[in-house]
């Protein structure tokens, strides 16, 4: 009946429903408005993704959904050589496989709202730290992702974007905007905290509400409760059932 | 794809994706395994309800609803002659409208998890604080809404379920239980804080999973991504995808 909104993406798509998350957040903005899906695959790179397109966004379907976030990249840029190797993603290819996913989710429907979502910054620091937590001295050296390489996926993540004329959000720069951003959003160097969670809400919101899918502007699908009387209730529902 | 799950009722079900809601948990926790879609409507009692039942439900859908949690009952309680009045509904059409949403959902789907909540307990001492934060010396004197009058509703929602074989959770005593209810689980003597969200979320989760829907036993729907070798993907993904 209602617009869907599906969240595509690894961990940090699959944690957001967790206590503070975007997902819910984000549910709870288009609340009787639009269902928000998740579909987060942790651990996952856009290699790995592509295998779970037919499945996740079935062609001729009669209800496609209406918004979609992509938000890999995270994984991808593990580094070659080091304990996370095994999810690395070459960067041409991560451009290459991004653009799939697109291009797939526009044969699914021409009208479908897409929204890429570069991975987050690193805090290598948070990264060394959780590692000794769970590993203590036999924690790797060197870290498995760099703030630096996670930054060239970003780039490549916009810049696909622009040439394909979708809408993104280079959440890897605009974290770093905000001074302290490696405690604030970061919870283990990788994962969002509720404040970093809460910037993920934010910006998809407002990348949402530019396009043509502002919360704000629409209706409830129901009379709002202060608008029903009790005497003519087959009128009113009548009237506004969507 | 995957089965849903439904969740019907009032304004304690709609915030229930707000921080540290009830429903965003149990999105989480059925992460990969069903998609929680909330349908709550703030101020509703189940009168109004049936006007929404063909809209939400209709009937002879390729794929209905795998559960369904039904949360009315805190609006049907407020008492004749004070401040909310306009939603009250009276016990014995509440406990009939309750059977009808029940028979409507199973002529939906005869396999439909169906789980009757009552309504929470009313700390009455909260609302009147909650009224004088809202207006000051012009707050309504009489509570718009007793305990122990809501508990007659939340009793025959028991009864009900009971009659027709559904599984309940009868909230209103199970809260009554923990030393501190008030407090703890009420933050305007009506709605769920966080704690109170986390006894729904830990009792839908627990009457779930004594039907046939436990979440645990449940599969993921793609392979975990430390099942995945970089080598043999076409053939992982092959046996994996549900």
């Amino acid at each position: 009946m209602r617009p869907q909104i599906l969240l595509f993406g690894d961990s940090i798509t699959e944690q957001s429903f967790r206590l503070g998350g975007w997902g819910a957040a984000l549910a709870d903005t288009y609340s009787r408005k639009a269902d928000v899906l998740v579909r987060g695959y942790g651990g996952y790179n856009t290699r790995w993704a592509l295998f779970l397109l037919h499945h996740l966004f079935p062609l001729n379907v009669a209800k496609p959904p209406a918004a979609v976030t992509i938000f890999f990249g995270a994984n991808d840029a593990a580094i070659l050589g080091r304990t996370s190797e095994r999810q690395h993603v070459p960067i041409d290819e991560y451009k290459e496989n991004l653009r799939k996913i697109v291009l797939h989710l526009k044969e699914c429907s021409p009208t479908v709202l897409i929204v890429l979502i570069t991975p987050p910054p690193v805090d290598e620091e948070g990264r060394d730290d959780f590692a000794r937590s769970l590993y203590g001295e036999n924690a790797r050296e060197l870290p498995e992702r760099t703030n630096e390489v996670t930054g060239v996926y970003a780039k490549h993540c916009v810049e696909l974007a622009k040439e394909m004329g979708i809408r993104y959000i280079d959440l890897w720069t605009k974290m770093q905007e905000t001074e302290g951003w490696k405690k604030k959003f970061l919870s283990d160097g990788l994962h969002l905290t509720p404040d970093g969670n809460a910037v993920v809400h934010q910006e998809v919101t407002q990348v949402f509400s530019e396009a043509w899918f502002s919360p704000v502007e629409m209706p409830f699908d129901f009379p709002h409760h202060s608008q029903i009387d009790g005497k003519n209730l087959e009128k009113i529902f009548q009237e506004r059932c969507l």
